[in-house]
């Protein structure tokens, strides 16, 4: 007898469920006599459409707050038997049979910090639209924040992390996915054996990629701190990344850091790699997605995979890293903050744009990696840019500028008065076929635009990449020499030089000074056994499972979800 | 007495000049008494404004094929005085005070062949609009043409290749900046040791820069062989790459070979990987500014910069390369073609679209790296696809996908349905939080999705990224071992899925045999003592320099540069 199936639904109006509950109840309802398929979803238009892309199509009328239960069936019966069974299979509790060890649940984060005060953290996976109140009350209460929810708006997000960095906690997310603090692992986790390498990451897979691939070679951590994926953004400024990189810092306990993130903002990427430097300690940085500013400079090594990532931070353990360079300081005047590349060498141009696209904004260059970094006037620079002197629309009936200086030399005096240029990079390629003598054609040139700049009150830096080699016709000695006694300095690769640009920026933003926050005490990272969980209750019991004291929370959403109450109730409470 | 500067200029209609001539001119003048600045350029609209720029605005009236000579002088017989010379220099020889010891010189290309008919050679730098039909010159005579011009058409080009290919000669360009064959620098080159290192390059100064960073660590090079920098566009399709990789390959002194480029089209990156997996000699590839498709395959590393190309090279000398991947071959139906990922971890998601990106085209996700990648529709895959199971559209009120495998194995058997997909890419992340046993939930419906296929005719290619470690409690081994019993295929780190994957594609474009080519000989690179230069002269000197036998060529524009004609005569030499 094969009947047609049927698709049967019920709706559960404004109801709150934890999504273990519902994943269960899903899964309760396939596998029931009859019942071909079934989906549990808040009924919102996209989870609507994924159920019609299974063939759960159901014409309910339901809204986002709306439990939508819908089951595919081989006859009426066997679908209203399913859906009969909805309620119960609701109330169980997710942690099943016997797995749930704690006879009170304490309805509030306040009663549940006096059953465990000596929590540090609490880690929150409520839906997204109740989290960051819930991280609020934490923060208010002393505690540092695992926000493990996701759909948190930025702003909320701004402001939580500018409250825990003025009280010295910490938030790690929201949308944060994993965290290993003194060997515990919050959220999503691996197990590992405990090491010398601490962790920073914007993202969460990726820490656990890398834990993997150290462990795969016999190497531990300290500390994995997951930051959320916002928190090297412009808006969040990296906040979060900022106060894990001085607590590793400060941690004796972590030799190497590695930090992992997708590209951050540029000003982001400035200010870590500062802290970076500053932290005295070997840091490996893999931004992926994008070409990274330098193969690796003073202790820090960029590299460009997750296992590259791994492989290197076990290098920085194992051998010192060799001192970086030295540099005589430089006094910008006020106004001046821009760098302008002239390159002869396309290449070289496209490496020097591809990695300084990572640290400075706005850049502009005529060869540009994306349309807005498109210079609209080849022959007017604007804010950071980086010209290919070679390209098409410069050579036409005229020699190449590897040959002849003329255009690069009148560009150079052009950049040089310009009051807002502080850096000007320049590379030198030698060899048969080209110039006669570089370095002797653009030294009387760099040497005057310096002295005209200082006589006008500003210092012009002049950094050129040099190419070449001993037995080149030139003599790569005597160039180089040549262009150092005009007061330039010689780089011999495009890592090199944009280490140096790097160096002189931070220079020119040591005008602006950080103001202090109160660190974040050790302690947040290094006591971690006591956990307060407001959420999804499978976390409760992998903390279990790793021998912390856990505390889960038996939360609801305010008004029960209705979403007009809880608004009166947020006004009502603020007003008292 | 100061007077106001005057500008004056001078036009030569329709005249051919030798750049380095005008080079000098510009020069001469702006030497000369009471002369502030002198500008000589073709009068093409983007020159005249850089002489707007440099403050040399000259009202005359002239054309793109008119030369257009400015003097800015302190006075009007100073100005004069200048611009009656310009005949008279336009009349030096480039080559300076006995530079020239040619004592006859061929007007053309057959002639200096008959001068010098043992070489292999010719160097083409005449401008760019004449120099396709000296290169079809010189191909026609059965030489190998190092193109130097730039501003050639892209259907010029492709003929040029596609002509030289089918006789078994190269051309090197055009906008090739450099070569080094058998020691001789052909354009720019550097000078540097014999070695056992050849490279491959769309980019000249990268050539350069990789052979003085060699130098600089005590290793030479056996041939450096540019291409020009649209060879691995789509539309060139890397025919002067490819036909460089099997001349290195067949090369007996070339132990290690470098292949540098800005990203190519995915389809000549697959190509030419595949050749050089063929190569059987440890390759080093360096795509600059873009994610590579892993950190090394099988006898391939790819690197990021062009200094770590230099060191990689020195170390695929130095050490031998381990063996890679053995595949089982599959055996794909007609039709088949398509790679979809389905990603639980968003980082993961996000390197494998990178890499995967450099390889496969067109490629579409939910997250994306650029517009036009972007999936119209999350719920439906077209071309290769890599989804992000985890991002927000997919979580509302669900557990993470890495928590409830509901919605990714529905999407898997989707995916697997689709006769025209190929590989399937799946992620697992074992660890605490995560889901109690992931491989027992995938590995029935992989069995299925295989056998599904199988039945219908297609094999199905499935390959997991296991992400976790030893202690982990899930236990890495037994979820390893359950998912190979299903027939899948697990990697450890995204590049070696990456591998994986390209090695399915190689099976796919089996099926397309490529037509044989002559090969070039070796000769073309090893014997290189003798070349004809048609364009610069200075590149004759550079070459002598070197001890090469170089005839120049006094070459001049046909019917004198006027195009009309010039175009007259080619349709009468054709019709002969």
């Amino acid at each position: 007898m094969s009947e047609t199936p049927v698709t049967r639904c019920a709706v559960r109006a404004g109801s709150y469920h934890d999504s273990v509950v519902l994943m269960q109840l899903q899964r309760s309802l396939a596998t029931l006599p009859g019942v071909h398929d079934a989906g549990v979803v808040m009924a919102t238009a996209a989870n609507r459409d994924l159920l019609a892309a299974s063939g759960l199509d159901a014409g309910a009328d339901a809204g986002p707050d709306d439990l939508l239960i819908v089951v595919k069936a081989e006859s009426e019966e066997a679908a209203g038997e399913a859906l009969a069974r909805v309620d119960a299979l609701l109330r169980v509790r997710p942690g099943g049979e016997g797995g749930d060890a704690q006879d009170f649940r304490p309805r509030s984060l306040a009663t549940a910090l006096k059953q465990l005060p000596e929590a540090r953290w609490v880690l929150v996976s409520v839906p997204g639209r109740y989290a960051a109140d819930v991280a609020d009350d934490a923060l208010d209460q002393g505690r540092n924040v695992f926000l493990y929810s996701d759909n948190v708006p930025l702003d909320r997000e701004v402001a939580l992390k500018k409250k825990a960095r003025d009280q010295g906690l910490l938030v790690l997310g929201p949308d944060c996915g994993t965290a290993v603090l003194g060997g515990m692992g919050l959220g999503f986790s691996n197990r590992t054996r405990p090491g010398r390498i601490g962790l920073i990451g914007a993202s969460g897979t990726g820490l656990q990629a890398v834990i993997s691939y150290l462990d795969a070679r016999g190497f531990g951590i300290s500390h994995a701190i997951g930051t959320g994926g916002r928190d090297l953004s412009a808006e969040v400024g990296g906040i979060t990344a900022a106060q894990a990189l001085d607590l590793l810092r400060r941690d004796a306990k972590t030799e190497v850091i590695v930090l992992i993130s997708k590209p951050p903002a540029s000003q982001v990427t400035r200010r870590l790699l500062a802290l970076a430097r500053a932290a005295d300690k070997p840091v490996v940085v893999c931004f992926l997605g994008a070409p990274p500013p330098g193969d690796g400079f003073e202790e820090v090594c960029f590299v460009n995979s997750l296992e590259e990532a791994a492989v290197e931070a076990r290098e920085a353990l194992i051998y010192k890293r060799r001192g970086g360079m030295q540099e005589v300081p430089v006094r910008f005047a006020a106004g001046q903050r821009w760098v302008r590349g002239l390159f002869s060498g396309g290449t070289l141009a496209l490496e020097a744009l591809a990695r300084l696209s990572a640290v400075l904004a706005p850049i502009f260059s005529n060869i540009p990696l994306s349309a807005e970094q498109r210079l609209p006037d080849p022959l007017r620079s604007q804010g950071h840019a980086i010209l290919d002197l070679g390209a098409d629309e410069f050579t036409v009936g005229r020699l190449h500028p590897m040959m002849d200086f003329d255009l690069r030399l009148r560009r150079l005096r052009q950049e040089a008065a310009d009051p807002e240029v502080a850096l000007l990079l320049l590379d030198l390629v030698l060899g048969d076929g080209a110039h006669a003598d570089p370095a002797g054609e653009l030294a009387p040139v760099v040497e005057r635009v310096r002295a005209d700049a200082r006589a006008a009150g500003r210092d012009l830096d002049v950094a050129v990449l040099v190419i070449g080699t001993e037995q080149d016709p030139q003599g790569l000695n005597e160039q180089t020499e040549t262009l150092e006694r005009a007061g330039a300095r010689v780089c011999r690769s495009v890592s090199a030089l944009v280490e140096h640009t790097l160096l002189r920026m931070d220079q020119i933003g040591a005008n602006d000074p950080e103001p202090g926050f109160p660190p974040v005490p050790l302690e947040a990272i290094q006591e971690t056994h006591s956990v307060i969980n407001v959420g999804i209750e499978t976390f409760s019991a992998s903390l279990a499972a790793q021998e912390a004291q856990v505390v889960q929370v038996d939360w609801r959403p305010p008004a029960g979800g209705n979403e007009k109450l809880a608004s009166m109730l947020t006004r009502m409470k603020r007003r008292g």
